[in-house]
């Protein structure tokens, strides 16, 4: 006979889900506790524009949810282009593919998994002082809410958050008249001084279309893609990126057709900025029971490479595990699981910061050896699936230094 | 082409010696610096009464050095023995075996593969001051000397050590005249308020012995046998082991032969104290290098649940799993050297500290419970293998009241 514990979940986005759905399968209670109904998200506005890698897409499959398959829907490589006197243009591939689904139809749908499967969902607004009478209803309360409401539970660690405040202010939208690059695959391209574009082959409610996420430098020639409204003038809007992409990102820009190109409709835009944060793991409540901490309310990063997800992924992963395996819900507890989790986490977390920095002298480097190299812009590209694998390469220059004498 | 980093052991113990050996299964160049040759310890004095659990053996067999094959040196269970007004005695059986072989034999052998397989090996006494030097001449520095002279490099984490002092007095010698017990086994026997003792089938030079460990506590009947000189009187010393025997371990007293009785030489006992301890994981030099710890300058457990050399040897395995996988020894790869064997060497640790203590009530429950059902019994003794196992189990009173709950 085993006992099984009774877990409390606050918010339904990736970390809440996929943990809630490993726990149903081992038949543990779970409350799930969200802001909005699914139908809410699915007709509102574009939320992100996640691509899931490898490791996430096992987690889905083992989890019973991988619902448009990898294969079908996702994509193979990474065309790299850094622009500047002397362009880099080279590709990475993936061992194993990555894809992107729009959240609008993914966390409804697993949302609508967890319930089926006997989850419990509970819609309601929860305020911070909710939170400990939620705890007491349950065995462990696990925090999934992203980066609004609950971060002030969990103090900011500033030796892990290097920034005060937003390094890059963010315009992400689904555009059609985009032809996919070849092999179809993201492309993440660097203008100088100026920001990133990640041009993601995504599937939404409109079929398959093209994310345009602009990742752009405050003070740059592109911030004004995150600061002008689209809702104020949406055709001009659609010139301005047009006349971005030619300037910065070229090599979007010569797979666009301009008499198709447009916005796939006016909710399929986001424009904003956050400040990449790293809080602690879990909290003491007043009460003596603690609450542990996944996603975004433990790690905020910036979605530069496309990890966030990824690592809200992992820690509801490792999180599931430990209390399948675990005696209590302790301090002994939540320890492990930020011990365990630390190395992806932590590490997908340093490496989007030193992305986010002017670029160091080895990380030209590195780029430089992709560029040259063939295997190690694999390397590099698989190691999107491994963080932990990518920081420890690129955490220091005699590293980067080492790992490159060894792959030549 | 794989760039080979140069590393520098100080210290020729079990810690040093599985890291050396790993290390030069993949050719890394490897200087181990101790004190002693081999030869001064094959003939001196007993060093200890080491049990090596299935994990370490299977390191042994996969660095190629499992000398004495487990299946005819080792044994197969924990027979325990409770005293008190209603004694409790019961059996544990492990899946795989352990064993005990004297250390005299053991790191000699081990040393003479070492140094076989192109280690190199460097017969001097360092002080403190001599380490920077050391640092400087390889990449790595790995102190693994032991509880001795460089602990001071390692701060104390008061956290984790709750003892100022030692918690029991022992007094430890290889016997004849003790028949093995049924099935071949160790037996751990307690005289509440006065001690254990650990009777263990041991191989050494003089062929099967047992070894009796007392582990006495301070002020109790026992502790005269860690305090009074055996060298004073060896046969008076003898005479007072089996009246204490008697008392106190009645089912270990009832295989002795008298007539027999009696230490297999005069170098093969050893008395004495230590403090168990955890230190820092690493410490920055002036240079600017790291000294990595591992072993006894790490964690010092008392030897009562013979944890401190499987402790040991789990680490120098994972410090050898990173060195080969890591791109840089700084303060990353400490950390993480710290983060993958903290579960494993502090599970050790603070389980035993627990076993010093005055037992918990939950600890009482959880021998009650043992002695009432074998499974219960063989999953305690399996855990000598995975101390951070039974430590999630024995933290708290809530954590064995969950695990006996799902148990029964
Ligand atoms: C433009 C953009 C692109 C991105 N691209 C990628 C990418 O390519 N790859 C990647 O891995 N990551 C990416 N990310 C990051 C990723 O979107 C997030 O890291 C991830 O979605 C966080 O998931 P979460 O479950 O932690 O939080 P969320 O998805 O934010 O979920 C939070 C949940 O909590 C609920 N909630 C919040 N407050 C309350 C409250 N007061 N009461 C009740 N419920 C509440 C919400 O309704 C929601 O259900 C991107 C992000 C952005 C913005
Ligand atoms: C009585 C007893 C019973 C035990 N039973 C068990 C058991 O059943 N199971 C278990 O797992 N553990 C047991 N232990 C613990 C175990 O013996 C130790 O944890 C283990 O041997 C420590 O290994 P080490 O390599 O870290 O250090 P050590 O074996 O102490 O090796 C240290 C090395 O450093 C060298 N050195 C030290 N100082 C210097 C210097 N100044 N210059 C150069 N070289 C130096 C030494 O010569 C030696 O080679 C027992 C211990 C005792 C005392």
């Amino acid at each position: 006979m085993r006992t099984l514990p009774d877990i409390g979940i606050v918010g339904a986005g990736i970390a809440g889900l996929h943990l809630g759905l490993m726990l149903r399968q081992h038949d543990v209670p779970v409350t799930i506790y969200t802001d909005k109904p699914a139908a809410a998200l699915a007709n509102g506005r574009l939320l992100n524009s996640v691509a899931h890698h490898a490791p996430t897409i096992k987690r889905e499959k083992a989890l019973g949810v991988h619902y448009w398959p990898v294969e079908q829907y996702g994509y193979s490589c990474h065309h790299h282009y850094v622009g500047g006197p002397r362009p880099l243009v080279f590709r990475g591939d993936f061992d194993e593919w990555s894809s992107a689904i729009d959240y609008r139809l993914y966390l409804p749908k697993l949302t609508e998994a967890f319930e089926e499967r006997g989850g419990q969902l509970e819609v309601r607004m929860l305020q911070a002082e909710d939170v400990e009478p939620l705890a007491e209803r349950h065995d462990l309360l696990v925090v999934a809410a992203g980066r609004g409401a609950f971060a002030s539970l969990f103090p900011r660690r500033p030796e892990l958050s290097p920034y005060e405040r937003p390094q890059r202010v963010l315009s992400v939208g689904t555009y059609r008249g985009i032809a996919y690059s070849e092999p179809k695959g993201v492309t993440i391209s660097a203008s100088p001084g100026h920001g990133e574009l990640l041009e993601i082959p995504m599937y939404t409610a409109a079929g398959f279309t093209t994310a345009l996420l602009f990742e752009n430098v405050p003070g740059g020639d592109l911030e004004i893609l995150g600061k002008r409204r689209y809702d104020d003038d949406p055709k001009a809007y659609e010139r301005l990126v047009l006349d971005k992409l030619a300037t910065h990102h070229p090599r979007t820009f010569e797979r666009v057709d301009p008499a198709q190109f447009e916005l796939t409709s006016p909710l399929d835009i986001l424009q904003g900025a956050l400040t990449p944060t790293v809080r602690q793991d879990y909290a003491k409540l007043p009460n003596g029971k603690y609450a542990l901490a996944i996603g975004d309310v433990h790690t905020v990063v910036d979605p530069v490479i496309g990890q966030g997800a990824n690592s809200a992924s992992h820690s509801a992963w490792v999180t599931g595990e430990e209390i399948l395996a675990d005696y209590g819900f302790d301090e002994l507890f939540c320890r492990r699981v930020a011990a365990r989790r630390a190395d992806v986490v932590l590490g997908a977390a340093q490496w989007t910061n030193l992305m986010l920095a002017p670029p160091p002298e080895h990380l030209l480097r590195m780029f430089g050896a992709m560029d040259e190299n063939k295997a190690i812009a694999d390397e590099f590209t698989n190691n999107f699936d491994y963080p932990d694998r990518q920081w420890r390469i690129l955490a220091t220059a005699e590293r980067t230094g080492e790992f490159l004498a060894r792959r030549s």
